[in-house]
């Protein structure tokens, strides 16, 4: 894996599989997908999708075929433990139509934390790999992760996973990053749907979110406005602060 | 929407589709699978699939089209909102191929909340319904959600959300419950992968997941056991505790 400039500034995209029973139970309130999420924004990847799936290989591999034909990359979390339930690898070796073993490199990295009488047959399970793939070192507990094509597959535990991504993330073409600004309104959501959709609609290029909260003082409403183009940006967020205005000054009236 | 029994036991499954572009920014930390992930479980209706999708039409309608045919229940979150990018109602309608307008039960409510003055252009789309759709009461802010065939689509905001899911809950359908029990190990998951594999093996109709954690001691292991049937689960716990027993032992020597 090495770092690839994207000088043309073209859309890099990606989906993350989140592979685990815990989560769809309830029992484990997953913590990844807005840390992926917020990571590859911020470093101008754009995230188009997310699934979860059980534990359950038929449906791992149906959704990584689904998603990595789809997105430019495909990052799961979850199922590369010791233990039965963990069939990540195997699903991923099935979905790509390769074999999968013991891995050398990965049985290396566990036996810097294991002694031999410790590294048994549960903890070998970690060091199979996918034929083809390269390992993603784990700083946290060394048994790795894999990266197969533009499939990235990591570690459910937060701390893990997110050790993960700062050895992968360097190692990834990147986009134009997307911009973002944001105005508080301190107006309700409702008071200004009509003037913000006409703002939207004059900047096709730039696109507005709108999300109400509610404030110490009431019910508010923040305004993102985001985009590739600088100026573009600039524009539009100088109409919303305008209209902003006009609405404030309405209601004082 | 009428509450019915299931007295023969039958496994009820469901999805939730997550729509919004805040999510997949990473902006918004999703509070809403998890909840309702929890919600559904302690009802008796298992959660297959999460899905979380952007503001784009095509995307939510073939999301929807995919999830609803597969599922007894699809529970969609986000985008019922007054502003432009709240584009979730009509792409229910436009995925089950029905027409959309302003219902009146709808306008009825949003008028319990704001004065006529107040119920603008961009509030009176939250009473844009699909036709032939049940409404969803909102206790919190009155705006709706809805009810079409076997999709509930519900807000973003997690108060709201959650008032609605307090609406639907009692009238779905719901299977035999799934019984779960607990053990914290006091092993490192790699200790007990082995000998639970062989129990997991023994036990087809029990689900047996193996959580590592740290604790403040170190290095622990939840493993939950799962299943339908209460003295399925209690056989299986009890080998699992038995086996727990000997590999504890064993460390000690």
């Amino acid at each position: 894996m090495t770092a690839t400039d994207n000088p043309h500034g073209s859309i890099v995209t990606a989906a993350i599989l989140v592979i685990g029973d815990e989560i769809l139970s309830g029992r484990t309130k997953d913590k990844n997908i807005g840390y992926i999420a917020e990571y590859l924004t911020n470093i101008g990847i754009e995230l188009r999708e997310v699934r979860v799936v059980p534990d359950i290989t038929d449906e791992i591999v149906a959704a990584l075929n689904a998603l990595r034909g789809r997105y430019t990359y495909v990052f799961t979390t979850g199922g590369i433990g010791p233990t039965h339930d963990d069939i990540t690898a195997d699903s991923v070796a099935a979905a790509f139509g390769v074999s999968i073993d013991h891995d050398p490199r990965a049985v290396a990295m566990l036996a810097e934390r294991f002694s031999p009488a410790d590294l048994n047959e549960a903890r070998m399970r970690m060091a199979r790999i996918p034929a083809g793939a390269e390992l993603i070192a784990n700083s946290v507990s060394k048994a790795p992760g894999f990266n197969i094509d533009n499939v990235y597959v990591m570690a459910g535990v937060p701390a893990i996973m997110q050790a993960m991504m700062d050895v992968v993330g360097p190692t990834l073409r990147t986009g134009r990053k997307v911009l973002s600004d944001t105005i508080r309104a301190g107006l309700r959501e409702g008071d200004i749907g009509g003037p913000l959709a006409l703002i939207a609609q004059a900047h096709p290029e730039v696109s507005i979110g709108s999300y109400p909260f509610w404030s110490e003082t009431g019910p508010d409403t923040n305004i993102v406005v985001r985009s590739r183009d600088a100026q573009k940006l600039e524009a539009a967020m100088a109409e919303v602060k305008a209209m902003v205005e006009v609405e404030r000054a309405k209601l004082l009236s």
